[in-house]
């Protein structure tokens, strides 16, 4: 870019309008830019509350996304609904930079590809197999142990797009729900015997990279429920976890703010779960948990500005998703407590809508002890209903 | 407000569309409400890039003003220039509620109601009087020195609406200048021997109020460029502020966030010098220097929830003002340095135009010890042109 992105008139373009845009966009006008919208509801998103920039159109269209990109200065993601040739058709249409590249992208958003990317540089990955007959259904168990994960290789989250099968029967279920039938990848991937779930973000651009404290995610049910910052386990394994994140962002060339999710097993060996090209749950805490969140450092990222600091701002920070409860109107109920609590933040998404398990809000609570702060965190919040 | 403020359907409405407005608005947003925006000019604001909602109209109107707040659930001030009267006009047209409240407000807005709203709280205030007739212009010379202030008693701000004479022709011109021979209420302001300009932020609502740390303000030419906090002073000192801007909010019942200037005399004496019913400038270091920042606490206050602690985030914090330094379009150049150092944080406001001396950023950087930490900012930030 030409132009320098610390203008009144730079905008950046977020393709998808959920909470992750939406706390990346606050970042975006803490340094004094404009930001559009790219959706694609009909419903109104978070960030279309804060915008007067925001369009509708499909994901699957290069053209949609071009005149989108007409509008904006650099575009950068907040999920992986894209197609990464579309993204670069975009790119390429209207000149307007993306961030992470497609390139980039396109390394890892097939999760079949993504493994073997992170194989090729040397990074050690969930043990995993492409399914491509039948009897690969019943191999792979044979191998690896009952039960393990049927994944399409693309579009998951939050436990969508994953089935945990038992036996040969639920597999061939699975694979035909996963549409394995109708000629999509569809990936094996080992149950890992695991102690903890840990999680690490980078940002990176040409002005260098910094890595975040390794954390531990608490997930329920494939959904992320809570993050421990840092993550209980010994000093080498979340400096080894803070390595691997970074030569794995480097193995993609990434350009902006990435996440990366391990299991530590229960034989003390790390591999590379999941990665993600965009601000991450399980990175919410840095808002106040960290000198520089991991969305002022996505946004300084792609802007092409000095990273900040990722300290700690205080020796343990817990972090709680807040989940819809029910299907009304959304409104937060009940959270004096949290809001009172000294050093505990609560961010509420705005999302119109509150369905059950839909992610709504999270409090962050910075404390001394991690295990004190955690149980204090949950303790504040379990009245809590959206 | 029967409705739950902390609803993805609720809108506050800010009257002004300035940098205090957007930053009060990123607070909004973290809890997930929408924002509207009142504006008086035509040129786009820097709120006004932060909300589809947003309407233009005269702060003299209460039609225009009813209108807006029609489509909010509250509203709230981000300067002074809209009178008290036409705000109770607006807010018992539209029954939104207004906050500070147009009582509250009322107490303020004229220099000489203000001051005597506070000396009969037992407050001390700058000495002072109001100019009726040609040989008060000289009286006051006499009996509290030359040079002394003249301000018109609604409107100023940044030095503007003041004038320092010399003399009695300076006096007579300046009394002219300010409106004097057209009816406008002016006071003539004694100038004070003091060894520190020191400000305090207070949030107050039904739930209870918060009183942030005593900060030094240092003035150029009128303007504040620069704060440290906590202040330079000894802890009696700043204490003592504390309590007189908790009793000043008190006295006129105020729901919000306020500021208060203080003299500290060179006979070691506090003198409330102003008040101002919204967020201040000298309490922008707090975003990144306290717990919950002076934006965050305007918000909790109107929308009626409990306050955060204003507990400073380290031992030292010291704001830098970056003011325009030509006319072009808006840019930061050369912030590299202070983008790159550890806790430092760079806010830039998003306005189109800059100009000399127009307030367009500011620069915040944490430390230990507030005269290193001052040092390094001014240092930090000497190079940025906007």
């Amino acid at each position: 870019m030409d132009k320098n992105p610390l203008s009144a008139n730079f905008r950046l373009g977020f393709l998808g309008a959920g909470q992750l845009a939406r706390m990346s966009a606050l970042q975006a006008f803490r340094f004094g830019i404009q930001i559009g919208v790219f959706s694609d509801r009909n419903e109104k998103e978070p960030v279309e509350f804060m915008t007067p920039y925001s369009q509708t159109g499909s994901f699957d269209s290069a053209d949609d996304l071009t005149l989108f990109a007409d509008t904006c200065d650099v575009l950068t993601l907040e999920n992986e609904f894209i197609d990464s040739e579309v993204l670069a058709q975009a790119q390429e249409n209207s000149g307007t930079p993306i961030f992470p590249s497609p390139q980039s992208f396109g390394l890892i958003e097939n999760k079949l590809i993504e493994k073997q990317t992170f194989e090729n540089a040397g990074l050690s990955v969930t043990p995993y197999q492409l399914i491509e007959r039948d009897k690969d259904l019943n191999s792979f168990g044979e191998k690896h142990g009952w039960p393990y994960l049927l994944k399409s290789s693309k579009g998951g989250y939050d436990g969508f797009g994953n089935e945990t099968v038992h036996d040969l029967d639920e597999a061939r279920d699975a694979f035909k729900k996963l549409g394995g039938k109708d000629g999509h990848d569809i990936i094996a991937e080992a149950f890992v015997d695991f102690t903890h779930e840990l999680a690490v973000q980078v940002a990176r651009n040409e002005t260098g990279h910094v890595v975040y404290p390794c954390c531990e995610t608490v997930q329920e049910d494939h959904i992320c429920v809570a993050v421990k910052s840092p993550a209980p386990v010994v000093k080498s394994i979340q400096k080894k976890a803070q390595e691997m994140a970074v030569q794995a962002t480097k193995a993609i060339d990434g350009k902006g703010i990435f996440a990366y999710e391990f299991f530590l097993t229960t034989d003390g060996e790390l591999l590379l779960n999941e990665s993600a090209p965009r601000p991450h749950n399980s990175g919410h805490y840095t808002i106040e948990g960290c000198v520089t969140s991991q969305f002022e450092n996505h946004v300084r990222a792609v802007m092409g500005l000095p990273l900040g600091s990722t300290k700690l701002r205080s020796p343990a920070v817990a972090m709680v998703n807040l989940l819809g409860n029910k299907r009304r109107d959304a409104q937060v109920d009940h959270s004096f407590d949290a809001l009172q609590e000294a050093d505990g933040h609560l961010h509420f998404y705005g999302k119109l809508d509150s369905k059950p398990g839909r992610k709504m809000a999270h409090y962050t609570l910075l404390g001394n002890d991690i295990k004190k702060t955690y149980a204090t965190a949950r303790k504040l919040t379990k009245d809590i209903t959206i």
